[in-house]
């Protein structure tokens, strides 16, 4: 009738993510900070522990949590596995911590403390039942100091009795010859061990309240007076290239030298090289499979497709296969794998397109005409917003009557691509399927592979892109192409990378994509070009740009964000070594990302105060401070700005008046300042922004060998 | 294998505490404001549904939400009653108005709608079924609309059909007269009814397209792909005494006019018109059970009670019985019941002490030893908090190994004094037991009792005060007494007004309580008194005075917050009527609290800017804004202050250079003032503080009868 119920309070636990319902996610290598509200009612002594498991586990790890302030707890963790780990808080009333509380007080203000003392032998009675016998020799010698403490106490109290009862026996007129005697014998130890006068208390508080005591009787504590954390939360734990990995999306029929003619593999494979010596780690390639003839989209989006164009990559299937074939054109599965261990070789990995629609001749339409939308006539509708329309486009009907058919099909195509060696999928559009769907899916693939990284290509509105990232996506495109000036910047990637949104959410910060040429990037100068570089390859640790940007192509469809005769459309022949190509900026970017390990980390992002407008500033360390880099950017790649820039000395632990070299990692340049206050200069036409790293002067003429 | 998933999102509903591991609290009569973030994939049209009903009901009352911007959706329920309401969100896809928006669109952009228009048949059909005759009625008309719409392209596309049937047969030289005839047959009707020109479109589009038809489907709405929070959460909502109420803690034993002699229920049923005319709705008395011998305190809470002494009345239970006796000094049961009746007549009602210890007398000691702690020895443990020893007192073990027996007897208790007409307990240091009994305690009454009203004296650390809260009490006990500066009283009353804290929390402003003189009273003039009883009267809308306040009484022992020979050791006989008394102001305050609704609510408080640390302003209004208060206190009562205090016009929708006037309700006085910015003086020895209403020149000459 009475339930149970906790006797410790254990509240607003943190990470976590909508009270648990998703897990937080983190990297390799993270320390874990986990911190909570622990209480307990009157003034009982509490301990607390994290307790965290990787899942499938049984047995907690635990982790004692120390107070804070105001009943707040906390500790930390390495988390060391590309894995789910499970976490919750687990509190108790410690009564021996309570008892050596009170003893001490008791002690303090020279109370008795028999009570306390026989108290304590039974708490330490109990610990010793459960250590080993090391340990248990210890508990005795601490025993016996109890004993002694208790002992003249003891035996007065024993002689009174005794007393007592002769005078009884007396008057009862009972022989009292034995009584007697043992009383002798009592009398007689006493008197030899001259424990009849107390010893001296303080030696003996001092073990009996000591650190040595406390720690053993820890090891042992007694928890049956309980309260824990009424959920298990998760942390999904990533590999180090969910957060930090320079991306190059490379459309791949646009990689060969014959104009009019699709790329091979071949073809691909011959330019890695070159793109590793950009410093990219990831080859990002848009769907490979073979595209539809019905309603095939000519150049530009027409309707009309004149023969000899290739279509949309995103309107996949024809006679050849639909998701699980590869576009003849490229070549065979075999090449693609062949593609793969050639990125392998040269240090990157691929990242392949999930864009799950058909086109009208994907095999599923006629196999499975039920994944799709019927009209009331029976047809099959094509994808449309109206007014637009996308009749190359048959869209999938997650809610199939055939959702087992359709889900289970769609599993398999993922670990297909997953066999053949690939470990990152960027996925189209993932807002128009169901959120549930993705975490069903994401789900499925992390028990087994969770190296698995998913890149949501989310452009909609902001819930929907953040609850994409609860729900399982590794990282999310962003708003960074439409975030161009200071303020802005400012909010935006403090909302990203410091607030609630970066426990499950990471960035990726492209500069452009096939559909997206900025307004700052068109027909702009070289500056435009670095500029965004700069802020996307250390605003965020991970950041991609889409083939062109190296070359400062910015042509655009007059009055819209799209490109002039876009790749997407037709085939095209690149000049990779164009005139007027910053691919050495983006190879000095990213080296300095590499060396630097503050670059690296996703959420260490802070904005600092400048006094001009186009100057924006602002820095990352490493957790120890054993790295840190600052960046200052003119946002006007048009003309020349100067400004105050204020470091945060006091974080850096360099005094207001310290003075320390900063060395600007793009040009090599060394600059000396002092104290928070330092002016900069940027000239668009030279360097539109300084990286900057800081190093103090940390040795002193004391730190030299020979000093003393 | 495929589990079911919900396709609209539903999260961050507000309000709710912890997860909705608490209910939220509202007052009977509040407008109930619930907003919700919800969204679906794609580009579907969804609605949204706030579902509420009171607990044990089995249906839902659905309120449409309404979109804000950024996926917000929110509406408002108005709580009528006593008792504990469920809510959660349902939403749904909704192909209706998904439908009406493509349609919209192709009409606009002059596209086929014969897909559409077929689709929307079928929508409207179904809706129909669910339809009353009427409706149904309603719903064949618009269908004949579509067809109207459809006819011509219908019967054209017929008619061709005929033409190559005809051309078929021509072919095949079949006979074609049957086949003609029918074609004839066909012509003549449609030139009868003139409808081979397609009728205007845009009537029809206004009828399909229109209100009346949006209004009726939304009536029958298809929810089959709907998605739902996954909690129910609730709102428990209390009677209008537990936002609302000024009380008076009496002294039981000190009401009597015969030194030495305690009071007798018919010495305080003879004050009670006295408090009724200060405007006091709530009389508060500490424990009126017999009280205890062993050990008992002496005057000033000395170890020696010389005999004719009455004790603590915390030391509850001696031979006449426990918490459920009547202290024999006061009267009978019988007499207590008569005291209750007079409250009422008096349009008062009474909170009972609630303390849960018991003296080493108290009948339990010899029934129920186990319901206690115990020393090694085998004694009964006396609370201790060292070094400070309470002899007279022993504290109750709820973990006792009878746990059912302690706590059921606890609640008989309770429901013994409900049953003698008490519906207000102040629970006595909460703190020091288990928050989860609390919480058992007090949902086992408001199961059948919801109007019982628990005040947690809780003078303890932030968390542990705001978990008894949220555990069930009604009010709490706050840190009132210790805040006395301007900042400090705008930090805490925001933070216990305006932040989630008031979503389950009501602190009731007690002046001074029997443990407490603050500093800011001790021996302090009259001024100091009347800006407490303001402040406490006006920042909470409940608050009270422990009896002595109204006398101005504030003799300290010295050194402490305690009073000096304080009633709680000993008979005291008062003169209610002393010189320098402020009844007359505290009546006034009560009064203004009574007139004003404003007054009567909790969350309502905001703080404006002054220009003197020395003065604080601030406003509460009502929702409708009929009702609008300022309140400018002088916090220095011994000097007179000045400032200007800024009004913030644009919340009272008084343009910035409009005239308004203001009365000062304890004094009559009228101020004209102008926009935001207004002078004040403040003097001590004549008022401490105004207390004004803004009153808006509201009528102008155009609203006069006559005026047009």
């Amino acid at each position: 009738m009475i339930p149970h119920i906790d006797s410790v309070i254990v509240e607003n636990v943190s990470p976590q993510i909508d009270g648990g319902k998703f897990p937080v996610k983190r990297t390799v290598g993270d320390t874990f900070h986990v911190k909570a509200d622990v209480f307990s009612h009157g003034h009982e002594k509490i301990r607390v522990v994290l307790r965290i498991r990787k899942t499938g586990e049984k047995k907690w790890t635990e982790i004692e949590m120390i107070p804070e302030i105001n009943d707040r707890w906390e500790t930390s963790y390495v988390l060391t596995e590309n894995t789910t780990y499970e976490y919750t808080i687990f509190a108790w009333r410690d009564p021996f911590l309570s008892w050596a509380e009170e003893l001490g007080k008791k002690y303090e203000s020279e109370q008795d403390i028999t009570s306390e003392l026989l108290e304590g032998k039974k708490l330490i009675g109990n610990a010793s039942i459960k250590a080993d016998k090391k340990e248990a020799g210890f508990f005795k010698q601490i025993l016996s100091y109890f004993d002694k403490e208790l002992e003249p106490f003891q035996t007065t109290e024993d002689l009174l009795k005794m007393v007592d009862d002769i005078e009884k026996r007396i008057k009862t007129d009972k022989p009292v010859e034995t009584q007697l005697h043992k009383m002798r014998g009592l009398l007689e130890d006493l008197i030899h061990e001259k424990s009849l006068i107390p010893p001296s208390q303080d030696p003996v508080k001092e073990i009996i309240l000591g650190e040595e005591l406390k720690v053993m009787m820890m090891k042992y504590p007694d928890q049956s007076d309980y309260g824990e954390y009424d959920k298990i939360l998760k942390v999904f734990v990533n590999r180090k290239q969910a957060e930090y990995g320079s991306w190059y999306e490379m459309w791949h029929r646009s990689q060969g030298k014959i104009e009019g003619k699709s790329a091979t593999f071949d073809d691909m494979i011959s330019r890695l090289p070159e793109i590793r010596d950009m410093g990219f780690d990831i080859i990002y390639l848009p769907p490979i499979h073979p595209v539809g003839i019905t309603n095939r989209k000519g150049p530009n989006n027409s309707l009309i497709c004149p023969p000899g164009n290739p279509g949309s990559s995103f309107a996949i299937g024809n006679k050849h296969g639909g998701h699980m074939a590869v576009n003849p054109e490229f070549g065979t599965l075999e090449d693609f794998r062949r593609f793969i261990t050639e990125c392998t070789k040269n240090n990157m990995e691929i990242a392949l397109d999930l864009a799950l629609q058909t086109s009208p001749d994907h095999p599923w339409v006629k196999e499975h005409p039920e994944w799709f939308y019927h009209r009331p006539d029976g047809t099959i509708k094509y994808a449309e917003n109206p007014p637009k329309k996308y009749e190359d486009i048959y869209p999938l009907n997650f809610n199939t009557g055939d959702k087992e058919g359709l889900w289970m099909e769609i599993r398999k195509i993922v670990r297909f691509w997953m066999e053949q060696g690939v470990r990152i999928f960027r996925v189209d559009n993932p807002h128009t399927k169901p959120v549930y769907f993705w975490q069903w899916l994401i789900d499925d693939i992390h028990k087994t592979d969770p190296d698995i990284i998913f890149l949501s290509e989310a452009f909609t509105k902001p819930k929907m892109m953040k609850i994409l990232a609860k729900a399982g996506f590794t990282q999310s495109y962003t708003y960074f192409t439409w975030r161009n000036f200071k303020q802005e910047l400012e909010e935006y990637f403090t909302e990203l990378t410091q607030d609630s949104v970066s426990e499950f959410m990471i960035g990726n910060l492209f500069t452009n994509t096939p559909d997206i040429l900025p307004v700052v990037l068109q027909n702009a100068p070289r500056s435009a070009f670095k500029m965004r570089a700069i802020l996307g390859a250390t605003l965020s640790s991970t950041w991609g740009i889409y083939n062109g940007f190296e070359l400062c192509e910015g042509t655009p469809k007059p009055g819209t964000e799209e490109y002039l005769n876009s790749e997407k459309y037709q085939y095209k022949v690149w000049d990779w070594d164009r005139p007027g190509n910053i691919k050495d900026y983006i190879a000095r970017l990213n080296k300095i990302r590499k060396e630097n390990p503050a670059l690296q980390h996703y959420k260490n992002l802070k904005f600092y105060k400048t006094e001009n407008d186009n100057i924006i500033f602002y820095g990352k360390m490493t957790e120890n401070k054993q790295n840190i880099i600052f960046a200052a950017v003119n946002l006007n790649p048009y003309k020349k700005q100067e400004s105050f820039v204020y470091v945060p000395v006091e974080d850096l632990l360099i005094q207001p008046d310290e003075s320390y070299q900063v060395i600007d990692l793009i040009t090599g340049q060394k600059f000396y300042w002092k104290g928070s206050k330092n002016f900069i200069s940027l000239d668009p036409d030279k360097e539109p922004a300084h990286l900057l790293r800081v190093n103090k002067w940390s040795y002193k003429e004391q730190d030299f060998d020979y000093y003393y």
